[in-house]
């Protein structure tokens, strides 16, 4: 991928990612072909992979550093989700033929500085360069102890439905930064994810099901609802909201389809028998994170939306029709 | 990803993926967010991630079938090269917005014709879709024995360098591609990669190092050469051609750098001790693997190449000056 007057893969590859990998032995400086997990016969590897296009998943003339940001962030979202701790991660970084070292080394940047947040070290990858536009496949790695991880399935009758934090954030922040809505908090929170990557672990043992809300509320709960074979009850009035998104439902009821159905929001949706809501309390405080109930699960089978008790017909993607 | 009239990516995912999954549990079907690998004590995973990019790394017209081989070769190529058996990979695919169902099924088709033939099972990924071409990054994953795995940097002063099979097909048959040279043979090695993977986990106590030829065979025997810290001297005359390769240079010498520095061959080079030398051709015999010895490693620094014994000035990619 070298163009006159750049530097090449290998320089770029020693200069900007190679220090990424330092904290990883098994990726021996990226200077071998493979990178090597050394056994470890008490964990299951947990794996995800996911793509961000520029222009697509984030906009264009995002920074750098919050590209790197997002496309990691959202892989750590599903590790969560399945119980496990991340330790490393591989990048397939394509890159427009008009990227620039500049660009390159806030890349690396963001990703330094989430290596650091999120204990993870680069372990691999490939960069090339594509007439398209940039596009970033990162397949990270986590660890959960033998046999213990967390799905989408698994979830049983009278299980109840929580989730973290606050919903809608991400799909509102994509509004903000749109222009379509004046909150530079709701923007921040879409541009760049909190994981749950503290509270995940600590679910194992306590959920039966579990999912990061990527592509909404209703779709990610439903996910879980299906995988397990079962209905699902959801009651709007519940759903917590942050108070920028509090006010923007408020100003415009129309926007709740973009709060339930909108996906981004990187919290957790959770599957719990109510034996264990004391033990789902105590992690979420030591995670410093908020949990909220807002449905059950039971026989039958698709999502019921209530709204002040009434019943609602809805879609996955949040359109309510009454 | 779901456009009017085309089947939405679960259904995609459903029709077309999943059933590649079956083989492997981990996956739970590719209804859960991420993929499962069982914990292992005995075995180290080596893990690769490659991108192809269409009308980059492939032709923009090339066969579904072909494009889904050739991205998962060139990372089994990589395993090969480490020693490792192959298991399972993950497919992150950016669809250019164009796609039809039709191209997709031969995909699959072509992703479940491979993992017949190399044992591998399908175990995640992620499909978008893009405006620019179709990118293709895959993560494939191998088990090596504890501590084992191979890779560039270990090759010792006096350590004899081999490869398999022939050398330069890659590259001729790129040219034979674009209609500059006249060989369906060669074309055909261009396009569908024979990656070395039955030979690779039987060089783990044999070879002190690997990599497979990718870049050019002087790249990559090079970066052996650098990774280990040693000189390395290849003879010319020694080089393992295919009877099409060698009418070609005698009809063209100058095709000599695109045979030396071209690359897409995904043959392995092998630094391999002279005590070895009987327990490779055992390894080579098994694998049913023609190798050829065609250099030699030293003290120093650089490739030194010789032709008919007379010191040739050369650069990796190939360009011969004396």
């Amino acid at each position: 991928m070298a163009r006159r007057g750049r530097i090449g893969e290998f320089e770029l590859i020693a200069r900007y990612f190679a220090p990424l990998a330092k904290g990883f032995a098994g990726a021996r400086g990226l200077k071998s072909d493979n990178a090597f997990i050394v056994a470890d016969g008490r964990h299951d590897l947990v794996v995800k992979t996911d793509t961000v296009v520029s222009g697509v998943h984030f906009l264009a003339d995002e920074k750098p550093e919050r590209i790197a940001a997002k496309a990691l962030r959202v892989c750590l979202s599903d590790l969560a989700a399945g119980g496990a701790v991340p330790f490393t991660y591989q990048v397939a970084l394509s890159l427009n033929t008009s990227w620039t070292e500049r660009w390159i080394a806030g890349f690396a940047r963001g990703l330094a500085a989430d290596q650091k947040l999120y204990r993870v070290a680069l372990s691999g990858g490939d960069t090339t360069s594509t007439p398209g536009p940039t596009t970033i496949s990162i397949t990270a790695f986590g660890k959960v102890a033998r046999g213990k991880g967390l799905g989408r399935a698994g979830a049983r009758a009278g299980d109840e439905l929580w989730v973290t934090g606050t919903i809608g954030d991400g799909a509102l922040g994509l509004l903000a930064a749109r222009g379509g809505l004046d909150s530079a908090a709701l923007e921040r929170r879409y541009r760049v994810p909190q994981p749950r990557t503290t509270l995940g672990p600590l679910l194992v043992g306590i959920a039966h099901a579990t999912a990061d809300v990527s592509d909404g509320l209703l779709a990610d709960a439903g996910h879980i609802a299906d995988a397990s074979r079962l209905g699902l009850h959801i009651e709007r009035d519940r759903v917590p909201l942050s108070r920028a998104a509090r006010r923007g439902v408020e100003a415009k009821p129309a926007l709740w389809s973009s709060v339930l159905g909108g996906g981004d929001d990187y919290e957790l949706v959770i599957a719990v028998p109510p034996r264990k809501r004391a033990a789902l309390h105590a992690a979420a405080r030591s995670a410093g994170v908020a949990v909220t109930q807002i449905g059950r699960f039971a026989k039958g089978e698709g999502v019921r939306l209530t709204i002040g008790g009434r019943e609602a017909r809805v879609t996955r993607k949040g359109y309510v029709h009454f």
